[in-house]
């Protein structure tokens, strides 16, 4: 499994995904799952992927690659991340990219009794254009983010899902943004062993046009460890702290 | 959807269970998926259900009900919950009573498209053998909770899952463990429409062979409105005082 998350914020994007990819519990990979394209001061997209290891590879090659395909109209335009005009040709471009890998390789996965089970984060700006967060299915369809609903997450959502119900705001800070992430994470490593360390982080600040950090964070980062410690201590203070029940039999 | 629990401590059981029934979103209904027998002061036994409400009901009817069934061997024994001699003759009769019903219905439900989708937990003590705590699967096998692992959930688990994860342990008071399993509750009812108010609470204390405390908790039940109100500003609290990140880039 996967856990992706993208945060919509009015300051910028929150991007952040674990590594781990199982076939099976007894072949375990770390894969990055983050991949990001920019032309300095004028575009920078990044896409988030989750799902079967070899399709979210083949929909990578296609919206990267400025090489022809088989079978493909060569008037097609934008061919890959660098053309596109805006963020939504790019959630366009992706989605027919995840058909196109289903028109190749779905016939052969399903007879194989293997889903067809994708899904992406894609966010970003492109200089004249708005920052814009979407999320595609397998289908190849997409929504986005709004700032109604302010974040959007892929593959093992649950877990970390009521934190982010919770608190995460349209207004919330970059700075909040992160952390909340890294909890929302936090409780998804705990609870679920296909979500693995270590995580990519990405942020990205509105109008800037390039990434204002990338990291990788392990195990051994101080403040990952820091911010696990002083949850869970928090956590149990809070319940520690609640109300009694005070109802009269 | 469904969200049921069972924590097996020191000091007792404790069960809590959602009521809400749905087959699509405009058929929903509200149905108790808590059930408990017992003799006074000799046994106490608490059923909680999960999955397709036709099937549910039909084991209910088949472990409770002493009038003898088409096809059944007349000698088969215990016929029901009043009969077993200890907790996992209960267990047992419960998922002798899972493949029936699916041998009854399996089929036909399937030439519906609809799955055969059961589970359920059952706990509690009968004078003179222990207390104990199960979970029921669909294929009628069980498993049960244990020092190391003292919860247990059906049904729509996952967003409630981490909280208790991080902070249950078999040594966690009774008084502690009603706020716990209300505290996953909420954050269950919170990030999935399909579980809903009013939730059960039954609470077993050791040795005692009957329950404690029966109560139906609905929106306005004064205590719960007060631990939801205080558990949201705790967690707002709480990362607003989390360590912010200080990486250097």
């Amino acid at each position: 499994m996967t856990y992706c998350l993208g945060l919509y914020l009015e300051e910028g994007l929150v991007f952040l995904s674990d590594t781990r990819t199982n076939a099976g519990v007894d072949n375990v990979s770390t894969y990055c799952k983050m991949h990001h394209f920019h032309e300095d001061q004028e575009r920078l997209i990044v896409l988030l992927s989750s799902g079967n290891l070899a399709v979210t590879q083949a929909v990578l090659h296609r919206v990267t690659s400025s090489n022809l395909r088989l079978n493909e109209e060569v008037e097609k335009s934008p061919k890959n991340l660098r053309e596109v005009a805006d963020l939504y040709q790019a959630a366009e471009l992706v989605g027919d990219a995840v058909r196109e890998v289903y028109q190749h390789d779905g016939k052969a996965l399903e007879a194989q009794g293997a889903g067809f089970q994708v899904s992406f984060l894609l966010g970003g700006q492109i200089r004249g254009e708005p920052m814009r967060l979407f999320q595609i299915y397998s289908a190849g369809n997409f929504i986005e983010a709004t700032i109604d609903t302010p974040f959007l997450q892929i593959g093992e959502h649950k877990y970390g899902k009521p934190i982010l119900d919770r608190v995460v705001k349209y207004q919330t800070s970059i700075q909040d943004g992160i952390k909340l992430s890294l909890i929302s994470m936090d409780s998804t490593l705990r609870s679920n062993l296909s979500v693995g360390m270590p995580v990519d982080l990405l942020i990205y600040e509105r109008d800037s046009f390039q990434s204002s950090m990338r990291r990788r964070i392990d195990e051994t980062d101080p403040y990952f460890q820091n911010l696990r410690g002083y949850w869970s201590s928090a956590l149990q203070h809070a319940y520690q702290q609640a109300p009694d029940p005070d109802w009269q039999e």
